[in-house]
């Protein structure tokens, strides 16, 4: 009896055929890099050192950006994080300020002097958002949208490429080739958490650590984590956070809110149940540069990010 | 000790927010009628005789396409399929035809007298899509890809939405009320298997026959299944199919090939082992025609349609 | 740079060691056959016609019982199911009659003339549980129990293996293969619904009907399906009753109750919103008998068991 | 039209019915207390320290596991591990040295003063095992085996409960309370992986870290977590142990072998890709005693323990 083929079955073992731009594999040059540095506007992902960015969810009024971007300045961020354009599950859910949102977030990012990213969702904006952006944002539900893939590439602008939310390694690094094979190496990719039978009993998602040592054997692209999404609860950001960084994370993108924090100041219109306090952002940036200047934490950043007969 | 919050979360009581315009709940007069009729150059989805829509996964020349689509109706399918953009894990691997994929695509159509459904990925080309294809399917990958929803509701012409492979109901129905916010109720669901940590030792996905009662319940679009990538197995394609039928579904959208049937036709260079033959075909469309003439046909439609006392 | 070697990875290329006893790997002479015969008191499974076990959950009293014999005995099923022993998820839920609920169900057996098949949880109840049944049920929640496994093995009496709720095919072919290795190759292969990030929305489980010819392919042994907790849902059982019939399921063991259909029949105590009225199992029968008498039943039942060259 | 009800759906919200004894629900006077201490020999979970338990996945023979728990020792864990009685998917595959094996355990146990931790599988084993076992492990594919886990709490002795690889919180609650109700509250629960679509192409299980949280604001009970099958890469294990602590575990439970390390110890039999080195071990025992000197470890751990509105 002949057994079943399956078609569209692709493994690790394929990714010299699928990205031979981005992986390793078929690149002895490659394995002696530890990864890539990609700079973005002065802030270096991949240079040993984990990048935090922080900002709101979505850009709201120019007043709560300011007051925020201000605040995630404070507590030691590294970038600036926020939505004009929102893809959202219902039409009828608020969409984003649009272009109005791009400038308010582009003069936070001026007046604070953290570099901006931002999510474009739409083809045809490409252009306008790198005009206003650092860093185009590709979100998790257009990490297969190839077009948007192809333009952002083209922009030569740094891309913060998010996994989708039911992506394989496999997937998430051949969307990757795509901007790759454009001519643009800029870019960071961004665990943010997978859907499973668990989540949603007690998170949003589940955040795929394991991954992280994965991508980094894989490919020499760095990677970040979202620890907001992967948990969807505030109270588990800054663990997540942690977490991720202790399996040699390049960084971290969280959502803040100073909501409940400062008087006066409304609720997020979206997800404000995973967004944490200026106060809490402060103590992961903390950990994060305390951990550093220990010779544990450069042991460990190397074991994480090298596999093999170390163990 | 308050209990935790979770950002995003929604279940089926949400929908009356999410998707009021499709959305059964809270349109007590749409509990009355069995569901929508979406019509596509004559062929009827939803009018109580499944509809199957065949053949190749993509345009590859003018003779293979030609010679499918004869096959296809031969074997009695009332529309044709077929890629002429495909979205593809690698930038490296075939793209399709493109515009001359579409050319080939409208001749096979015209020839055949089958309306055509062919998948726009790029939102820019929406409107030259719309200008060859009787019926625009948004893919698995796109299916959150709101800009594309949008234009394809704007153009008018009857859409074709799969569901993401890891999309919930809830996700799924927020994407077509993106559609449906359009003015464009015609709007066809295509169910085609789901990630899942079965998926992969055996099948491509897990083909997720549940969602199509949930769905007629929750909406009065009409759904079809996809069993060629629900199981990603030539052998398995007709029982899939079959029991799609079994569980209410109001069509299938089928991959076909001559390849290994007719002598010269090389081997397809998409999804190849999920192809099945035309014969094969024949065999689903006789079983659909022979079973809408018995009445327990027609009682178990009868009770796949509609939940409730009935047991 | 080596790359990880994870521990425990198995694949279907691994059944010829890990269950050489029945895999059909390494066995050029069971490719010749369809598959085996399991017997039951006179019932066969294997032999070409679907058998159908219907019943209560569990066992609540004696008159229930026997009222459901009757109801499922007139309604054309070929065995009789019942739980005396209920695994429950709380220690505080009922957690049935035991060897009360065993008697019972012995004397409707003895009544009706359907062979009885009932779980067994505890594995120094197997003895007992053997003298009053004719085939012991292994259940998703002990499908890797080994030491169960083993005493049902010994036992001699045919056992009713469900698949473990996350269970891969290889690990429930190494739990069939804790029977097999004592002898004992009566085994029948019960498909009953995964979990994955769908099921819970709209449904209890994922029925995953690909299954089913995947262990045909893999094993000489049957495969039934319980359509029962593979969905969760009464109005969803016809459908997913016949469409495993359509995916060349060897039979269905299917959930009954009388509440609602007879005055002063009580709800069910356990997963009363799954139970199917003895009207509807009628109906599901009459398909299965209907449909045998058919060409293209015979057409697709040769297909759903092989795959190969034949599409 | 009624919407359909789902069998057996339980949530967080039925927690007070289902493990009245352990939840946190309806027990306002547990609100206060962080959580409860288990002791096992003089070694405290859930007492603010992590624990470590480390040593062989299975014993193969008496010099290799007093060589290692010696090695473990030395590298600072506080308990010793040790599989005598191994559930494995084949029946083919090494299954322990049984009572022979829980002898070389006793022996080692004493010698190093470790407690000692070992899985027991069969309902019929649990009084010898607990004769020679500090603490009684019910592992992953037993998690519903209830019979055993009633003998386990009737035991008296304190049980180390493995998550199901497929459970939910609910129902992992659920088994711990078959034990707590036999008046045994000596229960550590165990996160070790779980099931899902991005298991297994880079990793054995997906470690969920978000659910330690979740437990630890739905009981008192202590959690720890297994980071060797978790990840089942031994070079994701460090990481995988500091990430649990950061997310507050109140322990982990680690499989360490010599092989590769000194000469003349051969692979082991089971999981050898999983077992990290002795000099590994020390790192993560290290880093859990220098974090508790820390005054942010202190502050973390605190927002670990506790959710609400402190963000």
């Amino acid at each position: 009896m002949m057994r079943r083929k399956i078609a569209g079955q692709v493994s690790l073992e394929d990714l010299a055929r699928i990205c031979p731009i981005i992986s390793r594999r078929g690149h002895p040059e490659f394995e002696e890099c530890r990864q890539l540095e990609v700079e973005v506007a002065g802030v270096r992902f991949g240079a040993g050192v984990p990048v935090v960015i922080a900002g709101p969810c979505a850009v709201e009024s120019e007043q709560q950006t300011m007051d925020l971007a201000r605040s995630v300045r404070a507590a030691g961020a590294d970038m600036l994080r926020g939505g004009a354009y929102k893809p959202r599950t219902s039409p009828h859910d608020f969409q984003g300020l649009g272009l109005d949102g791009l400038k308010i977030l582009r003069a936070a990012s001026d007046e604070t002097g953290l570099p901006l990213v931002t999510e474009v969702m739409d083809v045809r904006l490409v252009g306008l958002v790198a005009e206003y952006a650092d860093m185009l944002q590709i979100g998790s539900r257009n990490m297969q949208n190839y077009p948007l893939l192809v333009e952002a590439g083209r922009s030569g602008k740094p891309v913060l490429l998010k996994r989708g939310m039911a992506a394989s390694l496999c997937e998430w690094l051949g969307a990757a080739e795509y901007i790759a094979n454009e001519g643009n190496l800029k870019i960071v990719l961004c665990e943010r958490g997978i859907k499973t039978h668990a989540a949603s009993e007690y998170s949003r998602y589940l955040l795929d650590l394991n991954v992280i040592q994965a991508a980094h054997e894989e490919t020499f692209l760095p990677i970040i984590v979202d620890p907001s999404h992967a948990t969807g609860v505030a109270a588990a950001v800054e663990s997540a956070g942690r977490a991720a960084i202790e399996f040699g994370s390049d960084g971290l993108i969280i959502e803040v809110s100073n909501y409940g924090v400062e008087a006066g100041v409304p609720r997020p219109l979206c997800d404000a149940d995973q967004a944490i306090s200026p106060a809490t952002l402060r103590r992961i940036v903390a950990f994060i540069r305390n951990r550093e200047g220990t010779s544990e934490a450069a042991a460990a950043a190397t074991i994480a990010g090298v596999s093999g007969p170390n163990r």
